[in-house]
């Protein structure tokens, strides 16, 4: 029995119109490398418009209840059943974190709970799972791995404890979820269950960080961790106790009122300020063209025939703020966090819409010295719980870049302001070029871009390594990394930035455009396979956490289980799934 | 353009027949799930049978220069152009890392070089890369990264330093070899560079620890890795030595006199002996036939049809020696270095040529008392040179167990001896089973199975991520691995050692073969891929070096990007290489 692949597409493209599965809803069967994997993909949301959460406030206490609505699903071809999630749903989750942490500064601990009978979440739809092409199921972990990311981001750095009350029968990603919280509580009614069911019923790994936090976050010993991944029922009750796979089982009779008190002990042990009020997430002012994303601090060239976006950050337009009330009084409007927020949306955009565009150039416009007095109003203001929110916010948000599968290059040219936190991008890129001496164009008044170490490059903004992005750059050279701390706030030429390693190369005008221009061209003449291969073995230097483990290792393994006949062709274990056949697999081990 | 995939098999299978690049060696045109990969290779060879290194000895100094023969594949269908290699030329390096260490304890320094003119080695053989199956990719690499990871062990552990005397350019896998010596010097001619032309080249990565050595051991800054693996010329001279990728570059008059003088330099720091003697690694004792290998203390059960090999180490025959010069005089024949010859062998041919068992089952049999006492003989005479490199060879044989992508299940029964040494293949097994009581057959009479902690599973023999197999067992509960230590040297029943959380489960003789069978018929009925990326993300808890970052994250990347079409397929950048035709990519990024 033969298929037949087209030729330089995706094998999974395929898959779906041999199956007939979707209806060209994920995928137009026309597709080429150069058109979309997917419809444009809307990450902006509102709690008024969620279709698929619940979330509901008492005093220090949100409740966010999942109640996943069948036929909400993002994309046309599966039902959503059984709290079974798909993007969408994940779309609003990662809303009503960011929303949490701004809008309400009251609340302590929030309580993730499922709104349906005796289930809380059955993890990510398989219909979807299945018929998806391999770079949406890839980009689709990848998110929701990042929204994980972020509760844990919560819990720990914003006393906002994120705790699992787990209704009903966990499994696979609606577990992962669960893993997420800091604490997980699992009704004890004799049927209901956590279980990671992927491997025995799909072919697949719990992808969504669910094996590393099993063994290294909970320290779930790695044996049972195995039989606990080999059992579709999964474990329940105090079996599931005694094995760290949950904090605790409750029975029903006593299961609300245990909830609400773990939740106002989680609450009582808070640092969040007792009278403050949130800032309101306005929507963003973002306009989108053919060729072109637009928001008031950032925006994006899309440059379809050479493969690339052209970014460029504003810095602030005015100086920051003598006082932090102000901050509180312009919310969403302050710079560091629309920023923040339009760099977020765009990365999300393009990650998911324009996977066609491999490589991203980075540039900064504005005032160097304007940028490092908003990253001090914020660092000297650091317990106020507002200050806090941007900071954390603004790491994520770099983070996102650093698991991002595009070449990242920053230019830096006269009039950029790469300083402190704008500085971030620069060091989060693959390389940087920095303009010795100024172009001709320019007149030979102008001033010769610099760059400028900060205090939010000193600390504030770690990695997913847990190190900055400057001990990243020097890992194993502490002479190189003191040196350059050494000259921090002194904005730095061409020739020393290059010296001091802060950028790649330093090349002048004669020779700028020739060598920009090529990187930009071979990078776009590569394996783009290759690159996201070689971009996360460098990106990552240094020490190993539970996050590099997800996205580096976790990740790599998932990519290629998704990629291989055994779980995605058509006799593959995902495929068959919930059909009555079983899936026929090669056994050889590789 | 179309071409057909047969259902099941791999992509890689039909891609040979397709494009008629090699003659079938590697593959049988009739390659099901259930036949062979590839012809049985053998493991053993002897410098006397060397076609592709020489190697000579002058004082403390070895010098083994590659001079690789182009007919001499292992594999009919390529050519070794170029000091290129396939797994062939790397048994033999294998066998040379090896008997240096064992027959030549006087060796000091190893000088690795290129015996042809103007070229060091040009990596692995492109040709063979290009029409070898996926899993034959993914195995060469390994063992190729085990071999130099065995090259590092006995530079930092052995007094037995590795130089890199690169006599011309050094490429892709050529400069991997390079990364894995403790000193790099590069001839200094204007032409000879070391490079990684992997990703711009072939569209895959550096996947021998290229690209974690670089970051991670040599420290090179991101930046410069990323452009240095563009860039397919590579970097040669006084740029090489200031971007760290080589040590020193020297001019060509000066180069023999200032390799010996190097090499002189490191020999005199060794701790290696004044006037010891090797011993001989004589040819092992092995028979093979259709169902079975056996050595002396080793044997497997080769069970096809359900997909496992029923492997069964045997402790001594009789007991440890009262003084360490017995050991010296029984050399290879001394039990301790004779298991783990065999066993190190065993996983070599049943990981390569038996890749449809995807199941080991580890049992021990003997005096649990005799193996403890000749692993504490071994322990202590550790300032022997002998006994010294006995336990490494131990420690790197169990590590090759760790990454193995097989399932690991132990059986603790009657009449094993899994203490100390042995018992780290207990701790090895993804899950084990210890009998509780006796089996009804074995009469009333039986000693119930026990297991013991040793000193031999308290250090010397670390894991890649450098804990022992206890503390990565017991990571995040040091009371557990504190009660496990207070018990040492005691005999552990099955409950007991339960309870300690050394085994898995104690299941008593009523229900000891259902689980047991139930364990290996769900282990087979799995996604093997599945399984391969479980016990991936299971085995490695905790923290991370540069061995566990290329055997957990490169090789994963490098896994995937060997599976998608950009290189694999007929119009991806590692078939089209050499052909004239450039590489014909999906540019969509995942």
């Amino acid at each position: 029995m033969c298929y037949i692949v087209l030729t330089n597409g995706e094998v999974d493209v395929e898959f779906m119109h041999y199956t007939g599965i979707t209806g060209g809803g994920l995928m137009s069967s026309q597709a080429t490398a150069s058109t979309r994997l997917a419809p444009d993909v809307d990450f902006q949301v509102t709690p008024a418009g969620y279709r698929h959460w619940r979330l509901t406030f008492d005093g220090p206490v949100a409740t966010l209840a999942m109640d996943v609505d069948e036929k909400g699903g993002l994309v046309p071809g599966y039902e959503l059943k059984l709290n079974s999630y798909d993007l969408g749903v994940d779309i609003e989750l990662y809303d009503a974190v960011q929303r949490l942490r701004f809008e309400h500064p009251e609340i302590r601990v929030v309580v993730m709970t499922g709104a349906k009978e005796r289930i809380f979440c059955a993890g990510a739809n398989i219909q979807m799972l299945a018929a998806a092409p391999h770079a949406w199921k890839v980009n689709f972990c990848k998110f929701t791995n990042e929204t994980r990311n972020g509760m844990e981001d919560a819990t720990v750095h914003s006393g906002q404890t994120w705790i699992a009350a787990l209704n009903g029968t966990a499994s696979g990603g609606g577990y992962e979820l669960a893993l997420a919280c800091e604490h997980i509580m699992l009704v004890d009614d004799r049927s209901s269950a956590v279980s990671l069911p992927e491997v025995p019923l799909l072919g697949v790994l719990p992808g969504t960080g669910g094996l590393t936090r099993l063994v290294d976050k909970r320290y779930v010993r790695r044996d049972l961790a195995d039989y606990f991944a080999t059992r579709p029922e999964g474990v329940g009750g105090r079996k599931a106790v005694a094995w760290r796979l949950v904090d605790e089982a409750v029975p029903r009779p006593q299961w609300d009122e245990t909830v609400a008190r773990r939740a106002a002990e989680f609450a009582a042990r808070s640092v969040r300020p007792e009278r403050a009020s949130g800032i309101k997430l306005t929507p963003l002012a973002k306009t989108r063209t053919a060729d072109a994303i637009a928001y008031r601090y950032v925006n994006a060239a899309l440059d379809r025939s050479r493969g690339c976006a052209e970014i460029t950050v504003r810095g602030p337009s005015v100086d920051a703020p003598e006082d932090f009330g102000e901050v509180h009084r312009q919310g969403a409007d302050f710079w560091s966090l629309a920023v923040t927020r339009e760099l977020d949306d765009l990365i999300l955009d393009l990650r998911t819409n324009e996977t066609g565009l491999g490589t991203w150039v980075l540039r900064s416009e504005g005032d160097p010295g304007r940028v490092l007095a908003h990253d001090m109003l914020l660092l000297d203001n650091r317990d106020d719980w507002l200050a806090n929110e941007i900071v954390l916010y603004l790491k994520r948000t770099l983070k996102r870049l650093d698991v991002t599968s595009r070449s990242i290059l920053a230019l830096v040219e006269p009039g950029s302001c790469f300083a402190g936190s704008v500085f971030e991008l620069a060091l989060a890129a693959d390389r940087s070029y920095h303009l010795s001496g100024v172009f001709e164009e320019g007149g030979p008044d102008a001033e010769p871009a610099t760059v400028t170490v900060g205090a939010m490059n000193a600390g504030p903004l770690p990695m997913g390594n847990d190190l900055t992005r400057l001990q990243t750059r020097f890992v194993g050279d502490a002479n190189a990394l003191a040196a350059v701390h050494a000259r921090a706030g002194e904005p730095l030429a061409a020739e020393e930035a290059e010296r001091l390693g802060l950028v790649t190369f330093a090349p002048d005008d004669i020779d700028w455009a020739d060598e920009v221009r090529i990187a930009i061209e071979e990078r776009a003449s590569f394996n783009p396979d290759a690159l996201s291969g070689l971009e996360a073995n460098y990106r990552f230097t240094g020490p190993e956490t539970v996050e590099t483990k997800i996205f580096g290792r976790l990740a790599a393994w998932q990519n290629w289980i998704f990629h291989r006949p055994n779980a995605a062709g058509p006799e593959g274990a995902l495929r068959r799934y919930g059909t009555g056949q079983r899936a026929d697999f090669d056994r050889r081990r590789v």
